[in-house]
């Protein structure tokens, strides 16, 4: 089974000369979803992590599995304003304009090791932005892992750059 | 452990009068959310579930996590204009105005066995209209899962009336 096989590519869409990457198609096939688990967190089997952060809102479903998958708890990483108490909030740059995103200041505590998941990195703004609330909680970001990867826009490396592992299972050039 | 402890109460939250359950503390504490994900589809593990259906924001987390838990598949049913294809949409009551949710119309096969999954049933209606976009899809809602029931809402049993068995966990009379 090639995982990029269960990823439906959707021309034109959210806008023309975009190709969306659906996984709903992966997630779908029970052995897909399975697999896609199972090949991500391979590395980290043994590495004693605490929680698992999953970014609103494909992320949480992938997340969910691989906390399940790992015994670790989980931390919601979410858009502003759905958290109900006391968070640490980070601004990040979209296309046009920016988007906050938010966790409990009492997610995480100093010093636990936090796998960051989501389905995608694209140009990796959520992600810096999630790496960094982790942080400023004092959590050691182990890795960050995503399905799909776009590295022609450079997110993967940004995160990178902050010092933190990214794992990823299937690149697509031509996003 | 009562898993009860392990979601927080937020009174006066969103408005004065509400109590909050919030289960971002269950989902944090790795033994909690196990142990929940394990008690909640206990009664399922030998029925040949094929499909897991999540409700969009907190359900995917626990759905994520109860669909690796029986090596499932997972169908996202989400908020208005966040899916990429065709959709099947329904449309709800909320204390002021209404709502819509949808789902992939290709996402369940015709006698495909699913299991509903959300963190919490309050009036139930979010459910109810995803049982209904599930069954119309030909889909065999085998049950309604959920960690929290707030009873004098009267979500679950409306739910009941639809012919879908309900699953909770924790009950919250003071809602």
């Amino acid at each position: 089974m090639n995982l990029a096989d269960s990823i439906r590519a959707i021309p034109d869409y959210p806008r023309p000369g975009i190709v969306f990457r659906d996984i709903t198609t992966l997630l779908g096939d029970a052995r897909a979803f399975r697999r896609a688990v199972d090949e991500l967190v391979q590395p980290f089997a043994g590495l004693k992590i605490a929680k698992i952060a999953g970014i609103e809102a494909r992320g949480f479903i992938l997340g969910g599995a691989v906390a399940h998958q790992l015994s670790a708890g989980f931390i919601p990483v979410r858009k502003k304003g759905k958290l109900p108490l006391e968070t640490l909030r980070a601004t990040f740059a979209l296309e046009y304009g920016t988007d906050e995103i938010e966790i409990h200041r009492d997610a995480v505590l100093p010093g636990e090791r936090v796998l960051l998941v989501d389905d995608l990195i694209a140009t990796g703004g959520t992600a810096e932005a999630a790496v960094n609330l982790l942080s400023g909680l004092g959590a050691e970001v182990v890795a960050a892992c995503f399905i799909v990867d776009l590295p022609d826009l450079g997110g993967a490396d940004k995160i990178r750059r902050l010092g933190v592992p990214v794992r990823t299972l299937v690149s697509f050039r031509d996003a």
